[in-house]
C-alpha cells in the first residue's frame, strides 16, 4: 500500500499570506504546506483519498494522480472540505460517480455548502461533480475490497474521524481521543497524527500532545501533520524522539 | 490605477487534472491558468479584489499581495467564492473586518456557504474571517473615495456582475449583456471580459461572441479571460484581432 501526504499544514496553510516569520521565508520545500489531505493506493489498485483539501486541484496536479474511488472525510471544516468541487474534473473525465465518506455531521454540513451538486439539470450535464454522499457510523466499513476502521477522535467539541486502513492509521484534528478508540491504533507500522505548533491549542494536539499518543500507540513510524508555521521544519524535526518525524508534502511511503 | 490577473481559467482551472492536450501539457506559463480573479490598486492605495477564488490563496502568494480594503463579487459559483476563508489570513494580521460587496443572491448564497462566520465565538478568537456582507443593486457605489459602477450580465438565467472602475472594466461568466449595460462600457481603456473556448456554450462568451462585444465596445485594449484548455496560448493569442489579446495569470497592466 502506497500512501502519499498531499498536504502537512494547517487551515492557513504555510507560508501564511503576508508572514515574514523564518518558517514562511524558509526556502526549504519542506516548510511549503498545502492543506491536510492524503492519498492511499493499495496493492490492488483501490485509489482513496483522505479529505478533499481546498487545495486538492494543486495537490491532484503535483503528484500526478489523476483518478480516485472513493473519499473518507474527516471533518467538515473548509480546509478538509472545500476542494470538493474539483472532483468534477475527474467524475468528467472517467463519466462516474464518486463515493463520499464521512459522519453524520460532516455529510449534513457538505449537502448544505455543496447544495448545487443535486440538481438534476446539472448531474445531467455532468457540470456538477458528480457524487454519492454515505454516512458512516464508527463501525468498520469496506470498501472495494479494502477494510476500513473509522476511528473516532474529539476537535475540540465535535466528533470527527480518523481512518485506520491495514497497519496504517491517518488522524488530524484531534484535540482528544478516548481509551477504546486508541486501542484501535495497536500494532501500526505508521501512524500519521496532527501537531500544531509548539504551544497548546483548544481544538487541536499541539506537539507534546502528539508526542505522548504516539508513545502510547507505539507505532513503528510516526508522522505529524497539519503544522503551522511554528514549525520550521529542519529544526523542529531534529528535536523529535526516535521513530517520530514531520510529515511534509509529497512524503511517499509504502506499508 | 494597477490590475493584475491573478487567475485566467475557467472553473476547472488549466491544466485539468489528468488531462494530456497540448494545452495541459503545455510548458508555456501562459498555459497554467488558475481561477478567474483580479486585484486592482488605485494610485491612492485603494487595494480591491475580484472574486475570492479557490486558488485565493496561492494567488495571494505568488502576486505578493498582503491586504485587502474590500472585495467585489461577481456572483456565487464556487470557483469564484471558494477560497474566501483564506481572507482570514488578512483579517488576522490586520486586525480588521473586510468588506464584501454583491448582488442579493450572491450574498445569500455566500451567507449558506460560509455560514460560519456568523458564530460569535468564532468572530470573537478571530479564527474566521472577518468580514461584512453588503447587498449592492446596480448603480453606482463608492468605497473609500473609489467610484464603482457595476455592470449587469446574464450567466446563462442568473443575474451577475461585472465592474468598471475608473476607465477599466471587468466582465466574466457572461453569456449576455443588455444594450443599456453596454453603453456603461464607453470609452474603456481596457476591458477584461470572459472568453471560454472557441465552440459556443449555454451560460459564457466563447471567443467569438467576446470578440463582438470588444468590437462594440472599443476599448483601446481588450483581454480575454475565463479560459479553458480549448485555448493554447500562442497558437490563439496570434490569431486575435488587434488590441485584443488573451489574458494570463500574473498580466500586470497600469491604466
Amino acid at each position: 500500500m502506497k500512501v502519499i501526504i498531499l498536504g502537512s499544514g494547517t487551515s492557513q496553510g504555510v507560508p501564511v499570506i503576508g508572514c515574514k516569520c523564518e518558517t514562511c521565508s524558509s526556502s526549504n520545500p519542506k516548510d511549503k504546506r498545502l492543506r491536510t489531505s492524503a492519498y492511499i493506493e493499495t496493492n490492488e489498485g483501490v485509489k482513496l483519498l483522505i479529505d478533499t483539501s481546498i487545495d486538492f486541484r494543486q495537490q491532484m496536479l503535483k503528484n500526478k494522480i489523476d483518478n480516485l474511488d472513493a473519499v473518507l472525510y474527516t471533518h467538515h471544516h473548509v480546509d478538509h472540505i472545500n476542494g470538493m468541487d474539483d472532483l468534477r474534473q475527474i467524475t468528467q473525465r472517467y463519466d462516474k460517480f464518486i463515493d463520499l465518506y464521512a459522519n453524520e455531521t460532516t455529510v449534513e454540513e457538505m449537502k448544505i455548502s455543496f447544495r448545487y451538486v443535486f440538481n438534476e439539470e446539472l448531474i445531467k450535464y455532468k457540470s456538477v461533480p458528480l457524487v454519492n454522499f454515505h454516512v458512516i457510523k464508527n463501525e468498520m466499513l469496506r470498501i472495494k475490497n479494502v477494510d476500513i476502521i473509522p476511528v473516532e477522535c474529539m476537535h475540540g467539541n465535535l466528533k470527527i474521524f480518523g481512518y485506520r486502513i491495514n497497519n496504517f492509521a491517518y488522524i488530524t484534528d484531534c484535540s482528544a481521543i478516548s481509551d477504546n478508540e486508541l486501542k484501535k491504533l495497536e500494532g501500526l507500522k505508521v501512524l500519521v497524527i496532527n501537531a500544531l505548533r509548539i504551544r497548546p491549542h483548544p481544538t487541536h494536539f499541539n506537539l507534546q500532545e502528539a508526542i505522548e499518543i504516539s508513545k502510547r500507540v507505539k507505532p513503528k513510524r510516526t508522522f505529524f501533520t497539519h503544522l503551522t508555521h511554528d514549525i520550521l521544519h529542519d529544526k523542529i524535526n531534529s528535536t523529535l524522539p526516535k521513530r517520530i518525524e514531520l510529515a511534509y508534502d509529497g512524503l511517499e511511503f509504502n506499508i
